[in-house]
């Protein structure tokens, strides 16, 4: 069981969905790192619900504390203690949850690990409210990126059969900002549009819709990473996982690279002014699980929220028997339309440790 | 920079391509474990080059010598050690890389990251080489598993535009251990002879080709892994980013699942003689990050081999000017074929190093 | 910089001195363990302040909260969360130490550190203070290992120059809590009389007193620990240091082996009813970084309290001149004496940790 | 079980006394550094048998194969291997121990840990062998530390009942390294040949002797360390508790400052020409776990070698009863002489990880 991550910038998410409260607590800010609070309570903004008539209904001002390890917006070197309050209080829905497990959730699978002692109220420590902590550490990782001149943004590729399109080669600040400030955090208008009608249908069928997260690094030193298992890959993978419904991710051409042939996937390197690119970018910015200095660009594919209210197959587990559940309260429709913002701090938080790494690159002032 | 995975069985991998040998070293096998020592020696065959006219010529025996850690037969206890000896000694080939380095390989990177030190010579450290002490390593882990029911196979899904069938709900051992005879491990006889084709095709043309692999974990009980960082999921995709090629992973409907709705994607629970199973396999056996008892499957998806003997765009780095490159020597034209062993034993060494984290599980019994 | 310890029964420590609360967060508790609050309060009282006239007058209720992972006294699987509220406030006295550094305290060193950011009111996270959250741990981990029969009990073996007798060859369960009933907990009367007068005394000229802190683990079983850096010496030794003031820590014999023979410092195995034991502990119930069943014994000492109200010489920071200090404020004469449980729970809380790692030993009910 | 220390200058020590070969794999070394093998070649010697008539008299030529990491004397940014090939060959005197545990030798413990399992021949993992390897990764790190202007040196400052006089408040170079060309490392020629005659005398009753080694570093910056378990006295404990034969550690004054008051402990401040130090020393160079820039002294206790060839109780395993053993064979008649330079290694590389661990102070070249 593991609420840790990184290395050198280490974070540990704390808390529960219906307890007091949800923290983070980073270490390894070096000290006089300037923090803007202000920008950490606008990022989680971005995921908190109730933003949109498309989003679960739940309440929560996700108004984020700093309890320690910022003096005056300055790291003071020691842990910096994130707290999000709970406000919208615990449910006793949850109650009848307990004997029969919802399809796709973990229930069942928290019921065997923990021998029943594990409260699920709220989901437990496998709530979606658990992404709100690694929104705030990943809203001060973003800043300590971007002030190296990294940038991170991610928009929605897909939702149900609903396409959009993808970044360009070298996606500018703008247009990694663009999704930032929508309900449906897609890139084009149009595909808003098409998102927005297909998750209404959605939940207008009782039902929920899958979908997809691009995701781009850029300014993105070349370095960064090595090999096997100190890979670039598998830092932002073993990352992205962490978020609750995510089952597949992919950099580059990713799958659609197991499609084709050598010499249309090889990314041909070019020399411009002193400077080396490639003029494509199937490798997603990474060769050998180190940066290129081309964007790093990642998939990730979501499930559909599995808390639907059509009735459902299931089983009781005191009777073992087959049992029809029909689950109540509203979720999210759509569970990558706030998954938006997870996936960039779960990259910004994962991409920062491995700069730190690299002492060099990080001190370099 | 990390050789190393795994927390209660922990396996650094060392040594390089040119180097004498490349190793494994297993730490936290417990004493008494018994360990056969033939099959190390024949799951590694499977890897090895020059079985088929498809792969390299390059001919290594992949000969393991057991250094440390048994006696007999049986683990003491200590760390166990496993050599590898490099035969097909260091190519005067890749002395002319150095200033040209060769497209989406991870020449260029490593050079940027070790400011030219790094010996690249036959890849270095990221040589597929690096990939036959895992697989040394997932045997043991492979065995260690077996012994507790449960069992792991893998096969070609895909090589270029040509698929085979996927795994049936329910694997059987001879189904998961089908592909392993085989020079081209699809499961499909008419499936391996169109892969043969596409490969064969590839390297007529100078070319290389990509391809999917798909793994499977049977036997798996439910109530391994854990919530955020600790989950199944995030544990395999970090194991399977170590291997060269990889650039995406999903589990169960993966990227698929994106385009699902929940009614579809849902997995309803069915209770059975006293056992509770899925009816679908959507979750590929992880719901919250832990098994439910389903096998656990995931695909893997491997880019072209970047090495063809094609003319390919590069740079000269020591000139900053274009430059035209091409590769002599005989390599691999699809890589997905001897990984897939490779993803077997990273699959293996991932989950038992999850099973070990629940020691009521693995100790009993 | 590290708030964390343990592999398998982890804990970190969080907060502040003077911050809103000290905490501490505990994974790896199975599921299912009952834990007794009103015994981890009635340990925490032991260390408390205010206790007695010879020890600082600050007054800290330190009346933990239990916020996660606790159901009906019960663990849930999940994190452990212990919060302790500040009650005693900032102190405004700690802003004329910014400029000179108290002689002996961490105030030059967090200087140099943390580059003048840190904030070192009440000592920042170098205060004792760190220790209530450390005792908290140590209350839970000494419960879990009651259950398995290992009783963990410390006492002052001297202050100054005036010293107590040591534990005899196999201390029983009554005089490992002997001393945690006592005002300064000595085992004999007549130490405990001596030691007061020798505190007092000090208090008196406005200075400080060190001492030594004896602990002994029984109950353990053999065969928990490993070579090299994984022994049970390293593990204790490395928590021990983790309790502000500790200068030296030895293990049975320690400091005095060194001048023995090996014929007077082996301890003799002796075979009584199928039971191995030692007729001598100089061994401190370890043998090559492993227990071999008798009593686990080790000595830690701590310097005296560096604030003291005489006058001392220290230097101006900004200035850079020699300067005269008097430190204000009540403080511990002598720290050994709270210092006491915080021993007792750095050891079980390395013990532990130790003996989870063998899971045969510890989950064999 | 861990034979692995270090977070950023990472150690692994490999293989057994018995085996082919002992070797260390060192982690994290920038690219570029370099490394003089003969120095390292030197160092070794320091520690190796047969160099007196009052040491071991196993012959082992200890000469170390670079086997990866290196180009030219220059650090590839790899792992650094250095392999050193065991030449003097198993005994066969170890198998009548495998009944009769040696008193206060790992045996027992391990036979109990291992369940017989272990192969203990010539000490297997608990050997003085395996400090070979130490010493190599130790040298390494006492070259990148003396690039930054540290040094450290270590004597022996008792055996037995016989004293040598302290370092002074500054040792300089010379008489850091005045002991290292000695074949009893005492500091002054006195204490060197009442030493020797101790030890001699210890030879002829067929006994052993314990002994004292004091260690300390120059040229330390102030900064390093941190609160809690990130201390520096912790992490040096932890090294040098890795050592065979070490019952205990202190720093500064150590035990002796538990005898004192805080107005004789305390170390006053003093600045002189824009430099701080302290006039005395009792801290030990660190304060709070972060080093002051004085030197880091600290003593570390060696018990007597436990095999000796008086005749000892102990205990026949299989029969479990008392037996008197009589060991045979040529050991070390007191294990702290040729621990020296053992202690400096595990300090070395203590202090090394600690220092980059700092990225800003250990590569502001």
């Amino acid at each position: 069981m593991s609420y840790d991550i990184g290395k050198n910038f280490t974070v540990r998410i704390s808390g529960t969905s219906h307890g007091a409260n949800v923290s983070c607590e980073i270490i390894g800010i070096p000290e006089g790192t300037v923090i803007d609070v202000s920008k950490v309570k606008k990022f989680l903004l971005r995921r908190a619900p109730g933003r949109s008539s498309l989003t679960s209904l739940r309440r929560e001002p996700d108004d984020p504390v700093f309890e320690s390890g910022l003096r005056d917006g300055v790291s003071d070197g020691g842990a910096l203690k994130i707290v999000i309050p709970n406000s919208d209080a615990r449910s006793s829905d949850y109650e009848k949850l307990k004997d029969t497990p919802r399809p796709s959730h973990a229930d069942y699978t928290a019921w065997v690990k923990y021998k029943g002692s594990m409260d699920m109220a709220g989901g437990g420590p496998f709530s979606g409210r658990m992404t709100a902590p690694l929104c705030a550490a990943g809203a001060v990782a973003l800043q300590m990126l971007e002030s190296k001149g990294i940038y991170i943004g991610a928009h929605l590729l897909s939702v149900g059969d609903q396409h959009d399109e993808k970044y360009p080669l070298f996606p500018d600040r703008e247009l990694l900002e663009r999704s930032a400030a929508k309900e449906i955090p897609a890139l084009s208008e149009d595909a808003e549009m098409r998102f927005r009608e297909t998750i209404r249908k959605a939940m207008e069928d009782g039902d929920s819709v899958g979908g997809i997260v691009e995701c781009a690094v850029t300014g993105m030193p070349a370095g960064i990473g090595g090999p096997m298992f100190g890979g670039m890959e598998g830092a932002i993978s073993y990352a992205v996982f962490g978020i609750p419904g995510v089952k597949g991710i992919d950099f580059g051409s990713g799958f659609d690279a197991a499609g084709m042939r050598g010499s249309e996937c090889n990314d041909p390197f070019t020399a411009e002014c002193g400077w080396i690119t490639t003029s494509t970018n199937n490798s997603g910015g990474i060769q050998g699980g180190i940066t290129n200095g081309m964007p790093v660009v990642f998939r990730t594919a979501f499930k559909p929220t599995p808390s639907i209210s059509l009735p459902q197959r299931t089983v009781s587990l005191s009777r073992m028997e087959d049992e029809i559940l029909t689950i109540e309260g509203r979720h999210d429709p759509c569970i990558a339309v706030r998954a938006v913002p997870v996936v960039e701090a779960a990259a910004a938080i994962a991409v920062l440790d491995m700069m730190m790494e690299e002492s060099d690159q990080y001190d370099s002032q």
